[in-house]
């Protein structure tokens, strides 16, 4: 099964720009976190399609953090590549920068983990390629999204936290 | 300094009903993730505004997981909920649920947690009240919320990890 | 024919909570009137699917009143309520507040009156279940809605009014 | 007073035309009804500014009907005019017609009726110019105008009837 | 074949009114250009459909010109005219003004020469009727847009060109 | 002015990845060739600030040409280049790539040619820095833009061509 060749992550990654326009702004003239996430969502995605070839849907995000504001008119620049490849689902790294466009400094903004799965057109859930791993720091990194997954798959079920705050649906 | 009198969860709750149109669906024809993110932001932002009655900004998001897609035409409503209020930054957790508008059933399909900083007029971070806890969930969750933010800040922070494998910025 | 059971108002309605957004805005930097309409629209129409679990179409708005601005970065509640089903069509009330983020207060900034009918897969009108009346003020809503729906159809064919100031189309 | 000389409703006529594009969609992919109502408020505010050249705001909208549903990838044209002036107020009328691109034919699909507030710069109401009516149907309009500005601000205040029904707020 | 009988310019002609709020501006408050691209590409699509009464896909766009600003709030006027039709293409000239809606002047803000193909329903090009030619600008005007095509088309297949400097796809 | 010392293009290239999503497509499920224009625009407009560190204003388009419709779902990438700088202007070439992400296959399906102005903070043009030209290729397009720039000024100020069809604005 070729398609199942392992795939490194650099095949995957994922560049995008993108200039904060006012439907892009909150009332405080600065980003707005949901667009930003939204972007994020979508470069991620690619990085995981790109790996695997498939249709794929958003899983689950994490450590999404704003380390700092980004202005009107500065120049976000989203870049994805993927961590680590499990049976059928992918998890994918987003770090965003915000350059100032006069001055041309650039700094970490924002940063996420979102983890992807794989569909075939039948809606089941599909194999994909397993990631090469080629330096010392990508092995960390699988390493730890390996136990990052354990973790994030036993909070997802945990009914018994936070949820039962919130009017029970079936 | 009455707005630091403790406020209840109550006092702060959003219900914000979408329905999934053309504009927000990915091309499978089920709502587009980035927007069922957007809104969750939105409709999280809300709450926290509505406990500290302050500019808020979005900090963090963790925990969010698509527990089942929602699909075009559906009905989705969301609430979010104040579970934990720090110095000066709260914990939130969103809950979203897809009712299928013809036969009306209604499921679970995302849910999140949020934190939001408060800012004064002049950006700095500024107090918000306490929480007031009124049931043993509440205060069960609120405990929770507290280990978590431990664990979040310490990640954020953590320059090794998978951040490492990004063109570093300043 | 159980789907055709009476229903309570209650059963149907809705609450939308937004934010106003710079895409939102008009040029002034209050909310854009045209934006309230499509969200009227929007919660209008899931009030009406939920009361007859079937698609709805929107037939006609009446009595839109914008009683007073909303401002950029303020809170937006519409609620939405079946007030008289007839035939195949719903007379329904959407009443919208604004919330001052700072302070919490809320006023009345927006109201109208739609009317949806509903469609079966065919295309054809379909009918939809009667309404419960279960006060003395839902009566008298209920029998104001009657002559409404006498008066706006009569306003609808009358071809010699202000109408006939375009040009004419077939 | 030079800027409150009577125009003629043809100073202000406006031709607006729209294609119905996936993001204009409803989910049975013909457009949606807040989309269109949006294009309405857009088209008779633009009539209501070119007659007062003014700041102007929405204040109501009456008898909009939906005749025929406009499908997707469809030519939209609306028509707005100036149909009666009075003191800070005018009223407009909107007609939307519908083209099949591929016959051309084109029929009535949604009309109706707005009126607009003029206001200065102090966000004052301001005093606008009297219509200029130049034949008999146009004096026929400005008079049922007259009388259906009385009927709706008696129904815009009349605080017993369905608006009881919601929640108070002040 | 009757539909392919020669047509006037002015029974495709098409005038688009909009007004710049807020999503349709750039960080400077002022008309944001891709935006204007985009209601240019529609308005001229309209009028290629009206000639040809075919599904029409863009093809080309040249001597975009942005003459002056458009500030926020202003009132867009875009018209679009069949300039010439060739034998599965069309070449429409859309020319935008801007109109200060508190003094009424109008000024020319944009203009534009775009390209279209009919498709059939197979997606295979299809013959457009030819322009009715009226008068001498006209004819003149469809001279060079003869000319124009020539050297267009070279251009585009002038694979030594600029574009060499990017990276090579198949 | 160490401002305007030479700066090579390569400093200011822009990759931008976008997916076509729903609100991005035209009626036959494909791009729609507007959103298209929109991005190219946009990043066009981010190369010609990043290499001049100064607000910019798009001038002009020329040699838009669509070689291929990009299809719903599919990876787009932009990529944008300045090509020459005159006094206070740039031409930038935008290329654009579709890709089929089941396959992974690219093809060329959109290219353009822009030209910016930068603006100081009064408003007026400004110096923007000369273009460091490292290879043949890189001098033989500047060369080529010199020559298109003069033959792009004297179009746009030619009164007596098509645009005499239109209604004649002062």
């Amino acid at each position: 099964m070729s398609e199942l060749a392992p795939k490194s992550p650099r095949e995957s990654e994922v560049v995008m720009t993108q200039m904060i326009l006012p439907p892009d702004a909150n009332p405080l003239n600065a980003a707005f976190g949901g667009k930003v996430m939204e972007w994020i969502d979508v470069c991620g995605g690619i990085a995981a399609q790109r790996h695997c070839r498939q249709v794929v849907v958003t899983a689950s995000m994490d450590d999404l953090h704003f380390h700092a504001p980004i202005m009107m008119g500065w120049i976000v620049t989203l870049r994805a590549r993927v961590l680590a490849a499990f049976h059928t689902s992918m998890e994918v790294g987003v770090v965003v920068t915000a350059e100032n466009p006069f001055s041309g400094e650039s700094s970490l903004t924002t940063s996420a983990l979102l983890t992807f799965v794989a569909k075939g057109l039948d809606g089941q859930k599909i194999r994909v390629p397993p990631l090469l791993l080629e330096s010392e720091p990508e092995r960390r990194a699988f390493q730890a999204a390996h136990a990052r997954r354990e973790a994030r798959l036993a909070r997802k079920n945990q009914t018994e936290g936070w949820r039962a705050l919130f009017p029970r649906v079936s």
